[in-house]
């Protein structure tokens, strides 16, 4: 079985946000077809300039198994883009797994995604994503939260582990640390672990 | 003073080798200015599928500072594609910084960029690189390796680390510090960290 991983991009997305996981995804071809959404074809400049390519609309992207939202400064936008919002909510009745890093949390919980749920975020920009779920329950020292199907990542690097996590859920440990040693990342295995929100005064 | 990031691009690039370090290089807008460069302007594939967008051609790219090459299954097509070859040895004279990540390394010591120098390369796709550079010093334990300008990373993830010590040498510590916290990142500042070429059958 091959599942589809979707990439949702925007204007300001967050770079490693997005291609963290999608490395980590891309590197299993034979389990994971990598698309990439967006409201247009074509290229979408990230935050930090760099441009991605996005090749399917909401209106024509396939079925989405695994939903990945990168945040980023975007995300500010997108939190009131009723075509984004759409989308998103009614692609993650479809999908297996629905997925943010960073700041994308907001604009899962604009569109109603984390309400009732454990969530966490950004912890150097945790104010916005936090307003936009008055709903979902924050965790602020997690590297990632999964409640169901539902996995918010932290900050910008934490997708990478996020996306582990998620290979190990659907593909087991064993495959998902093949993944980590072969792309010589240091895989943080404890979804509590998190320095950062000390850091950033949230503990 | 601004210093431009020349990321280069060719088809079958390894997403995270080049987006990790971008994305460190990036979040500093006022210190670096990131280029895309690469044979042909346009989309170009990465070997995880998803295409990024080249800006500049080889011969209308600006001025690089701080040259950086990512390894993936192209690498071993660029390092007979003369066209790039010839751009790496012209820009390496005029660079203060030259940079590769995993099999990149591969296309630097083809270009001759690694003669006499002291590097490093993918662990777990150890013997092409290799191959290509029989006057250089390879080092199999190392996270990334600096041998005067030129920064040499180990495989994918360790580009991270290595961008982040780039960074540190042209701006400080503490500059690369902040960079770390504020993606979240755990970052290895020692170079000689590396479980990975144990795990791979190099030492």
């Amino acid at each position: 079985m091959k599942r589809t991983v979707g990439a949702i991009f925007f204007e300001g997305f967050e770079l490693l946000d997005i291609f963290g996981p999608l490395e980590m995804f891309g590197v299993l071809p034979e389990q994971f077809e990598v698309v990439s959404v967006g409201e247009r074809i074509g290229p979408v400049a990230s935050a930090q300039r760099t441009s991605a390519l996005i090749e399917h609309t909401f209106a024509d992207a396939p079925r989405i198994d695994v939903m990945l939202l990168p945040g980023g400064i975007g995300t500010r936008r997108e939190a009131s883009n009723t075509a984004m919002l759409d989308f998103l909510r009614a692609r993650a009745k479809q999908a297996e797994i629905v997925a943010s890093v960073c700041t994308g949390a907001g604009v899962l919980a604009a569109a109603g995604l984390l309400d009732g749920k454990r969530a966490t975020t950004n912890k150097s920009a945790w104010s916005w994503p936090v307003s936009q779920g008055p709903k979902a329950t924050w965790v602020p020292q997690a590297r990632w939260v999964e409640d169901g199907n539902v996995f918010t990542a932290g900050g910008v690097a934490a997708g990478i582990d996020m996306a582990l996590a998620v290979i190990a859920r659907l593909l087991g440990d064993e495959v998902a640390m093949r993944v980590a040693d072969g792309t010589e990342y240091d895989w943080h295995r404890d979804a509590a672990w998190d320095p950062f929100a000390a850091k950033f005064g949230l503990v």
